[in-house]
């Protein structure tokens, strides 16, 4: 088989020239995980990015294609081991790794003018008492924690473009934030903060390659259940995205009054959060479809469906979109918000890249225009 | 192979002796569906039943075995077309139908005293108008559905042991009634009933065994979507099995703001509904564990978990039983309640062989006594 | 809910006077893998047995019905750990552990007039040199291994009955030596025995219940794989069932010509083997369907379906059913034999509980008489 | 959601202003089964392509991002009922239709200078006798038939570039023909030519988007079979593919000996084709290996992997590519080759694609650097 690397070239440093773009250099620590492979599968193809190293303790040097075929003949980088200096000469560096990883490095490759973007929740809370709460480990860089930007661009797309350290944010909270955000943003309010409920359903891939009994084919296939029930660390994160969108009205309220129940669906990628509001009288007379259109009239990976629509989580498989739908059961006071994302893509990595994106001044959209994969 | 039949016959008939049960004749209409071929696997292995009778417009002449090969060695009954002399001789008659079938054929058989136990919805709703408005047919024979008998045991056993007409619920109700029936049956009330939100999850069975784009293997797996949010046909089933248990406080309150959304996902058996409910200062103050306990201890199909517990849907994938927990996030006013069942045993066929259990005078359990299939 | 227990306790009763068979009691060595919850799952059921002990490392002091709530209200054992005297009070001890554990318990047992059952692989192969290759680990009880019974009930019946030790027999195994058999034991040769080719897929509960990336749902879901292509562990013990079915002939041969690549397929349970095999001239003159189903005519778990079928994996789910159909594409000189079985069922536990009817004089269905789940 | 079309419009001008390749105007017939709306997801991106219509009888006047939402965004064009104008002014029409459609609109639109790449079997099997007794249905344009290339590039590329219709190959022929390719071409033969067995396996999308029972999800997950091993009509087009390598020599032999054995397999795309030879002595001394690796060596979607490789069908999901592995258990005379591809992208639409780059003179991998998705 002939590589793409050879075969592209020209095209490709055309490509570049053409966009007048210097290509960066990435780091990715942590290669190995779900969401280490999805960055490596959208930043391989990503025309202002080279990818110059990949660490995995455990796996250095091996091949990525080795690992993972499905990369076989697209790159030839391998895993390495102790990259400190590497990474330190990246322009942006992106961690895939467990919670506490990115803290413990950033200040140093802050100090080489090395960018951050960490999937993990390192830099989701600003509250680090919560953070030490739901994560059980202190925080190592409080002072770095407030100069990071939570990295929601459909929220905080201004900032994200000046960050330094990005908190990548979390897959439910993400599909809840930007399902809420319309409703939270007016100056009378249209919902109860108190009433809020998030029935939320994720593929297993949310919950990492990891080799646990729980997330076996025979375990988690024809089968559901719910969990977290008594607690999720995703819990805060959309507390505090919340309260941040409603001026803080919510704050007292919110935490001990919103309802979040994840469950764990048989299939592979994707993530459905059914929402569920009281309207206010002023909701109820609200235009809601129309707010949610015009909030998201500009964004490029935010579809409002048609008032109604029943959005599934297989539309939006492999692609960084976000799809929304409203439902008012019987036209009554409540109502129902659907939102499905891929919990690898928009959830994650996709969102990264996005990040990426604002922060180094490409279009938004470079290297995420992959057509959902369907059926 | 040897059949069953055959090696078997010496110990069945010590079997029947033992028991002294006469074995009655058992008819099935519609046999090529899901709960029909669910019937049969549960039916083919009872001690005190024999089938005398299985029919089908399109597969008349067919041996049941050579459609279903898993039936092999079982039983070598073939589908028959028009079988109303036969149906008019068995004991008992299941509609494994379409809505309207079993109605249209109701009057002949009471006339020749054979009992009857409907799948579908012709003997669900007591009220014609809301029966025409969901089902789009009128309802021929209001007189019987007077007589008719719905047949959930743990709320109807007196009346299901002497009824001649059977509506045996709806998958859906199943789960919801008898996740909240101990809540409803207080002197005081527990919960807000306008606040009962019911999150419910199937897996792909429950919507039948036909040629339709929407479930195919390509379209379902790998997929999750809510449906039918606009109103579900098990709606107005639930509002009035919640009625009955609530003396009648619920009935105006409840038809607008009991909010149901299904779900489908991909898997073939199971069925888990999330259902949330406001907690009025009684019911934070009542110990609800205990009330569900001692609500279904002598219940043999009814499992209350650990408070706290996540039912899994595979836990009850091929029996009869359905399993509930009970949880309360941060202890505040709302309570979660996980229902999970086999939506083809629980939720269908083994209902109706409970139910003719009790109608016949054996044992509740009788034929009903599978271990569910784990993994 | 009322366990099971109590309220089948009378009935149970009278069935066991009435059977008269006195319970044996039974131990099941490593109950937390997918075999050993198969065993307790059939045999909480069993009428002539009880369950003494359950033995876990990890888990004892678990309920195993907390462990496997599919088990709630049908059994209130525990997982114990140390258990060797309560082992040595068996009737017989299953062992559902890794390669090596049964050997080096075996005598000690058997000094205690203990019957054994490993549905490993310490008593399948008789030539330890070939254990020890494959197996990685010397044979610590040849003497044992010789007085052994490989436990395939269909070639080895009475052999079992009087056995102590049996081999339970691989998965594959099963279904390649009951799909060959009729073959082999003609006078005339009727195939070549240097063409067998073997492909054969299995679902991925056959991996077991371990903690690897490999059989992850987000790995082993919608994917398909050979594997083991180099060599499997179940190759020897087919080509050793297979020389003692055909009188040595195929000894020298069969090694190294036979050719077995197995595949991982995305469901849990159930296994497909189709073998591809030469015809003789003898052969293609042979009524080989009438082979067959002669000799499988008394057999109460091999079904021999008619010429030209097509068995799936799902007729069989839960049963200890294993179905046969030949197919000779063109009427040419090869022949195609397909063979499906659930692995956990007469790939593993379902067999090893045959084969404990076989050795206590127990009808050799008891316990067994399990409807396929379908769909 | 801003639209792509907006957000894109002026790169993807100076997109194809610099790649200086005018759009051509592409028609699809038949949009609605599963390799119409793959060639949809492939097309739509394609820098050198518009689609000017996308036909349907039954979907006229939908958008096809209403039927298909992953498309939402992408494209605002509807089905067409009776297009024969537009398609007369399309460059090139794919026929994604079920067969005999193509030949009875290929005259028209060649009248017309509208290239055909027919995704059915129309344009397959040279000899018509074999088409009609396969296909049911007499030729109509033995003609045209004649003037027609087998759309398979890595044989017959030259000849693809200038031609007026391709017959894009069946699913399983692309893999056995690209499995085999290598071993045919030699002037000693490799293989004994009689001892071809194929062990193919798909996913479920390659039975199409029809409404059939067979390939409902409840009937086709968590099962597996073998389907139409009395005869598929894959068989007369890998027959043909391979005598047209082998310089006619396995002409008649093939056609009998050639054994063919396709599987079901519950996953929605994927299809692993074992292939099994016996080596001539030639065969056994050739470095086949190497062999395997000079043939494909300039091939941008032929992936020859490691010896002993073990390829995953999601290695190569939503790709064109196709990967190929090689073994020799214990080193023998017969030669196992796995070939894996997705069947709806090198099997069907991607390899469609591939033949419309090769006759416009466009890169061959132009619109499908798609990144396999994984998991």
């Amino acid at each position: 088989m002939k590589t793409h690397q050879d075969q592209m070239s020209s095209e490709e440093q055309k490509q570049s020239t053409k966009n007048d773009f210097t290509k960066i250099s990435v780091g990715i620590v942590g290669g190995t995980g779900y969401t280490g492979v999805e960055l490596v599968r959208l930043l391989v193809r990503h025309p202002a990015v080279g990818i110059k190293v990949l660490t995995s303790r455990t796996e250095a040097g091996t091949r990525v294609d080795a690992m993972f075929p499905s990369l076989r003949g697209l790159t030839d980088i391998q895993f390495s081991a102790n990259a400190a200096d590497e990474l330190a000469e990246c322009d942006v560096v992106f961690f895939a790794t467990p919670h506490g990883v990115a803290m413990n490095q950033a200040r140093e490759l802050l100090a080489q003018d090395v960018k951050i973007i960490d999937l993990a929740a390192d830099f989701r809370l600003q509250d680090t008492a919560e953070f030490e709460k739901w994560y059980g480990m202190p925080h190592v860089c409080p002072d770095l924690l407030l100069e990071s930007v939570y990295g929601l661009p459909e929220v905080n797309r201004e900032a994200i473009k000046s960050a330094k350290i990005i908190g990548n944010p979390g897959c439910y909270p993400t599909t809840v934030q930007l399902g809420l955000l319309p409703l939270l943003q007016q100056s009378s309010p249209l919902i109860d903060p108190n009433s809020i409920i998030i029935d939320a359903k994720s593929g297993v891939s949310g919950a990492g390659r990891k080799a646990e009994i729980g997330i076996l084919f025979s375990e988690a296939s024809d089968n559901l259940k719910a969990y977290a029930v008594k607690g999720h660390r995703h819990h805060p994160e959309i507390v505090q995205g919340l309260n941040g969108m409603h001026g803080g009205q919510l704050v007292a309220a919110a935490f001990d009054k919103l309802t979040f129940v994840p469950h764990l669906v048989p299939m592979i990628r994707g993530m459905l959060s059914t929402i569920y509001v009281r309207l206010t009288d002023a909701g109820c007379a609200a235009d809601l479809q129309m707010l949610f259109e015009q909030q998201y009239q500009n964004e490029p990976f935010v579809d409002v469906m048609p008032f109604g629509s029943l959005p599934e989580t297989r539309s939006v498989r492999g692609s960084n979109h976000l799809r929304i739908a409203l439902h008012r059961p019987n036209n009554g006071d409540l109502l129902v918000i659907l939102v499905v994302q891929d919990n690898l893509v928009k959830g994650a990595a996709g969102q990264a890249v996005q990040n990426m994106n604002l922060m180094f001044g490409f279009p938004e959209t470079m290297g995420l225009e992959v057509v959902p994969l369907m059926p």
